[in-house]
Formats: C-alpha cells, sequence, structure tokens
C-alpha cells in the first residue's frame, strides 16, 4: 500500500521514511504516493542513459530563420537502464513502449504505484527502457516541417506528416477501460478513478514522419527503430524485448533484423495483429516464419476483447500456429483463460500489474532463463 | 573511472559487479561503461514519475483523419524523480533542462561518467527532473499543426510555429566546447571526444508552439513551465529549482508566479540574461526584484565566455547588484574566478562535472539548508 507523505516545512518529513501501510493522502497530492513506498531500499548496481544507432543528417532547413544549414542526428533512440545488484544470472529486459506513450509507460502507474520497470529490477532483471524514434526523448527529424514552413521545393500544407493525437474519450473505450467513455467494466483492472492523470502522459505519436512523403496515414514502413532494437540487444549480449500496442510486434520486426541476441519475445496486445510484419503493406513469409521460429515467444491479451482487439487476438492465434508448425516456442495468453479477468490494454498500469508481470517473469525463466530455452 | 563491461552469452558477466578500475572498451560499445561503476551500489529509497499541472482542451483536429474531435490534456509537466535511503535531512532540488535538450541532460553523460541526477541522489537530495511543456515526455499540442494541415480557420504554412533545431557546428562553438566547430579550447573540459554522442540528444525546441499565432521566434511569453515548477516546488514543500542556458531563469520566473517554498534557485548560464524576466519583453520591475530578493540566489557561468556569453554574464552582474540593492542573498560564480577552468555552457557533463556539483552543493548546504539560510 501506498504511504501518505507530508512534507512539513523545509525539511521532507520522516514519513518519506516510513515503510508502514497507511491512508492516500489528498487527491491533489496523490503523486506523492510513490515518494514512499512500502517495498524497502532498492539497491542497484548502476543505472544511466544511452543512445543506439543514429545518423547524420545535413540540412538547409534545421530553423525557419539563421542558421538554416548544419548537421543534425537523426534516428537515435534513447535508452534509459538500472541493473540491480546480482543481474548477472538473468537476461536483460527491454521494454518498449506504445503509440502515444513514451517509457513512461513502464514507470510509475497514474495512482502512484509501482510499474513494471521497477518490478523486473526488485526481481533481479536488468531493465532497458527506449523510446521510439520520433518520440519524447529519441526526438523528430523537425527539417521536415521546417521544409513546409519555407516553402522549399514547392512543399505544402499538403506535406504535413500525420499527427496522431489520442483523445481521452478514444482513450478510455480503445484501452477498454469500458464500453462507453466514463462507464468502466465490472471488475475492470485499470485504475480509472486515475484516468485524468493518466491521459497526462498521451504525447503525440509522429511516427508517420518517418515516411514523410509517403500517403498520410500512420506509418508502417520500415522503422529505424527496428535496428535500434535489434542493434541494443547485441549490443547488451542478450535480452527479452517486450512490446505493448503499436511496438506489440518490434520484438518480431527487430529480429526479422537480427536474431541475434534476441532470447525471447514478448507480444502484449500488438495493435496491429501478429500476422504481418507490417501489418498493412507486407505479408510474413514462410523463411521470415522460420527466422521468427527460432526465438521463445510469448503473446498476451487482457479482457474485454471486442471489434479490432477480437481481430487482433484471432490473428495472433493464426500466428502462434504458423510459428508452432515451423518448429518454434510460443505461447499465447489470453489472459481471463488463466483465470486473470479485468485487465485492460494498459496491463502495465492496471491494479492487478504486478500479477501480470508474474505471468511474464515466470515465462522468461522458463523459455529463457530456465531449461526449456529454446524447445517447447 | 568506468569499467569495461563484457556481456557473455546470455548471462551478464560477472564483470557487471567489479568495481575496480580499468581500461575503456571498443568506441562502438563505450555507452556501456555505466551499467558498472566504481561507486559502490545506489541505495534509494523510492524512485517514479508524475505529471504536474495540465488542462483539458477539446479540438476538431486531434488528428488529420477521424476520430478528429475530443480532449487532451496540455500544457502538464512530467518530472521523474530518486529519493535517497536519508534524505529527510535536504531540500529536495529540482533541475530543468534547456533548449533542445531533455531531462537526458542529468543523466549519464555522453562519455558513460555519472551525470548530476545521480551525484546529488548520492549525496543525499532528492531529486526531480522536470522535461519543459513542449518538450519529451511533456508533449506537445499537435492540434496546432494538425489545424494547419486541415486548413482550419485559412490557416497557412505561415502559422507553422517555429521549431529549432541546433546543428552540431553551432552547438560546438556556441556551448564552448571550441571557438571553431572541432577544434576544442585548450583545458577544454567537455569531452570532446564524445562530442557526436553528446548530439544524439539534441531535439527540436518546440516552445514556439506555446506561442502560436505569435509573430515567428523563439517563444518567450508567459510559459507554462513557470507555474509548474512553482507548483511542483509548492507540493515538495520546498525545494531548490536549478535551472540550465533556455531555462536558466525559469526559477526565477516560477518565483515570480509564487515563491511559496521556493527554497532557493541555481541560474546556470541563462542563455537570455538575468535581467528581464522574458528577455526580449518584460524588463523586470522593482516589486519583482523585490520579491526575487526574498530567495537565495546562485548564479554560475563557466570558462570562455565571449559575444553573447559575455553580454548574458553582464547583465548577470547587474541582476546581482540589484537584488544585494533590495536585501537579497545572491552568488554569482565565475567559475574561473575560484580556480575551476575550462568548463563548457553544459558544464553538468563536462569532465569535471561533480567539481562543479561540489560548488552548488556547497552553496545549497550553506544558504539553504544551513546556518545562512535567506540571510546574506
Amino acid at each position: 500500500m501506498p504511504v501518505p507523505l507530508i512534507f512539513s516545512g523545509r525539511f521532507v518529513c520522516a514519513a518519506l521514511l516510513a515503510v508502514t501501510a497507511g491512508a492516500g493522502p489528498a487527491a491533489a497530492q496523490d503523486w506523492a504516493h510513490a515518494r514512499a513506498n512500502s517495498n524497502g531500499p532498492l539497491v542497484l548496481q548502476s543505472q544511466g542513459s544511452f543512445f543506439v544507432g543514429g545518423q547524420d543528417k545535413t540540412s538547409d532547413a534545421l530553423n525557419t530563420s539563421a542558421p538554416g544549414a548544419g548537421t543534425i542526428t537523426v534516428n537515435q533512440m534513447y535508452v534509459q537502464f538500472q541493473v540491480p545488484v546480482g543481474a548477472e544470472r538473468k537476461t536483460p529486459v527491454i521494454m518498449i513502449h506504445g503509440c502515444c506513450l513514451s517509457a513512461k509507460s513502464w514507470e510509475e502507474t497514474p495512482d502512484g504505484r509501482m510499474g513494471w520497470n521497477e518490478y523486473f529490477v526488485r526481481s533481479g532483471y536488468s531493465t532497458f527502457l527506449p523510446e521510439q524514434v520520433t518520440r519524447a526523448r529519441s526526438g523528430i527529424d523537425a527539417t521536415i516541417l521546417n521544409e513546409i514552413a519555407l516553402g522549399l521545393d514547392g512543399k505544402t500544407t499538403k506535406d504535413i506528416p500525420y499527427i496522431y493525437s489520442l483523445g481521452h474519450e478514444d482513450a478510455y473505450t480503445s484501452f477498454r477501460f469500458g464500453a462507453t467513455n466514463g462507464v468502466p467494466f465490472q471488475g475492470e483492472q485499470f485504475p480509472v478513478a486515475y484516468a485524468e492523470e493518466f491521459y497526462k502522459q498521451l504525447i503525440p505519436d509522429m511516427n508517420d514522419f518517418l515516411g514523410a512523403g509517403s500517403p498520410p496515414g500512420l506509418y508502417v514502413g520500415p522503422n529505424p527503430t527496428y535496428n535500434d532494437l535489434s542493434q541494443l540487444a547485441i549490443e547488451l549480449g542478450g535480452a527479452v524485448i517486450i512490446g505493448h500496442s503499436e511496438s506489440g510486434f518490434f520484438p518480431e520486426n527487430a529480429a526479422l533484423v537480427s536474431t541475434q541476441n534476441i532470447r525471447g519475445m514478448v507480444s502484449i496486445e500488438p495493435g496491429g495483429s501478429c500476422t504481418t510484419a507490417n501489418p498493412e503493406t507486407v505479408p510474413l513469409t514462410s523463411a521470415q516464419i522460420k527466422t521468427l521460429a527460432t526465438v521463445p515467444t510469448l503473446v498476451i491479451f487482457g479482457d474485454n476483447l471486442s471489434g479490432s482487439w477480437l481481430t487482433s487476438y484471432a490473428n495472433c492465434q493464426s500466428y502462434a500456429a504458423s510459428i508452432k508448425a515451423a518448429g518454434g516456442d510460443i505461447t499465447l495468453i489470453h489472459l481471463p483463460d488463466i483465470g486473470i479477468r479485468g485487465n485492460s490494454h494498459m496491463m502495465m498500469l492496471d491494479k492487478n500489474n504486478l500479477q501480470v508481470a508474474n505471468v511474464i517473469l515466470k515465462w522468461i525463466a522458463q523459455h529463457v532463463d530456465g531449461p526449456h530455452r529454446g524447445g517447447h
């Protein structure tokens, strides 16, 4: 249970160090929950952040005023990490966020509970949290907009890339907090009382900047993030990649760049489907299926599936059958089927988020770090 | 000294836990430095992230295709934090990044050394790292671009806000790695051998989105980040705010919203100047000077000042005189004057970054947490 935190004058009072359970503070300071936790001190061997990938690009449109010309770096992927003491026995875990989100997805929940990042670290895993190219600390290539603002090469407003802002109302239903905005499903696990806090972490999806010049639509072409994820796994000397939603199939796309050092793939509710590398354009070939079958895979879906989520689930069932036919080790879990009910699309933030994390940790222990590795 | 890290197969090898000094690994994996550090385990009481501020906004231009209408949150400020065991005796520290940067500024350096965030935490301070509204995890209001793409209200390419990408060449000279691109100053403290790694953390400055509709130019009007910083200090029950470059005078701007619970202000090389709240528009009034004089202030400049940096330094000297005349406690330090030479504009990443941090920590101990608090 979170502990109320009271700051008194300029001193952080002793409540900060208390680890006893207590009632929550006033709503206005609910975020303060997390500064005192009941899980005991967290002991890190190290932490930090770095970049993977990135290429130099020269441009005359760095700005719409001087200096307009120069070199910038594009396609670099930011990664933050934490290494717990004792991590040497377990495979590092990479967690990549979904649409309209950042690595914040894996941190503290909107209602101030521990997120998956800290839980995995406390479970002995090194964690690596990238941000997709075009998102948050990875940055975008702004020359695309500046060229339009400057009218270079006859560019007009029609050339502005598609930018996707997920509205509160759409998030509530599409992320399955409820079938109707403001009316949670019975037994809903998402902390809907804190939905307003959650909406603050929704930021514009600018992935279409990666395909600037192509027809409008959420960009689904070859994405530099695939290559950067592959490179990260190689540099780590081995990693499990966990993707979610828009990035749900990114682990597989990274493995199609290179399976080297990708020890496991976890696809949480892939937003498009499991059956194609680039959902709207490129069906997976049998050679690609054969490649993907060499890496142990876990696919997870939550509760209250309907509409496009049912389609995605059906696609993943077909994908799992293909991988099995190719001799692969794949596990597809519909959480209600194992007695875990009420989970939303944002299961890493749900009230039972650690219960869901345990499903993944158990799978990693058995299929990646354990005796069944690579088998099925 | 950083320790080389070797990952062997799927196991992170025992080198991860070694704390002896050693030669660096190959350049391609230099980022791995930081995953093994020689500073001993880091013990946190808690960590997490949350948002401050934010307002709901309804729009018909969330996207350039359906669903176009709905509600988003704007002006929220993301904050990540770490609380060390024993932090109850020291005032929390807020560090806000500068232009074209994110909270990454305070994390691991480009050459894999400890950043100011971890050093302050290891020194017993709780740290809070916000990202400016419009930057990284705080997000932007993309409806401004979508309205242009859709041609709403007759908007054209002329309405695209100013977006500032800092090029490598300009960064090298304006951040004072050297007077000429590629030629470091003698005794330069920035780790110029890792400049390419540093450039990866430069992301577009989209602050002009805050003044969409106003004349083009880097936005300098009232900024929601000021209010969010003030609110953060209030919610923390007391904090020192450290600003840098573009945000160098943000601590003071936050104090002009409310001085409540702002215990100290540290302005590192304010990019515009010290003499006005909004450099190009609003001179500080004597009433504002009187308000600012109630909060202990530290202003720091590095070495090799010339051009606009000399102007900024002169402005800050005038500002310090005004604050002193109003009875305030202000310290202006030109680092070479205290024997610390060669520091760049990015002094939190310089090779002697911990030496510079110690100047701030000593000032906080004496002027904020110590007996001189509020006096001079």
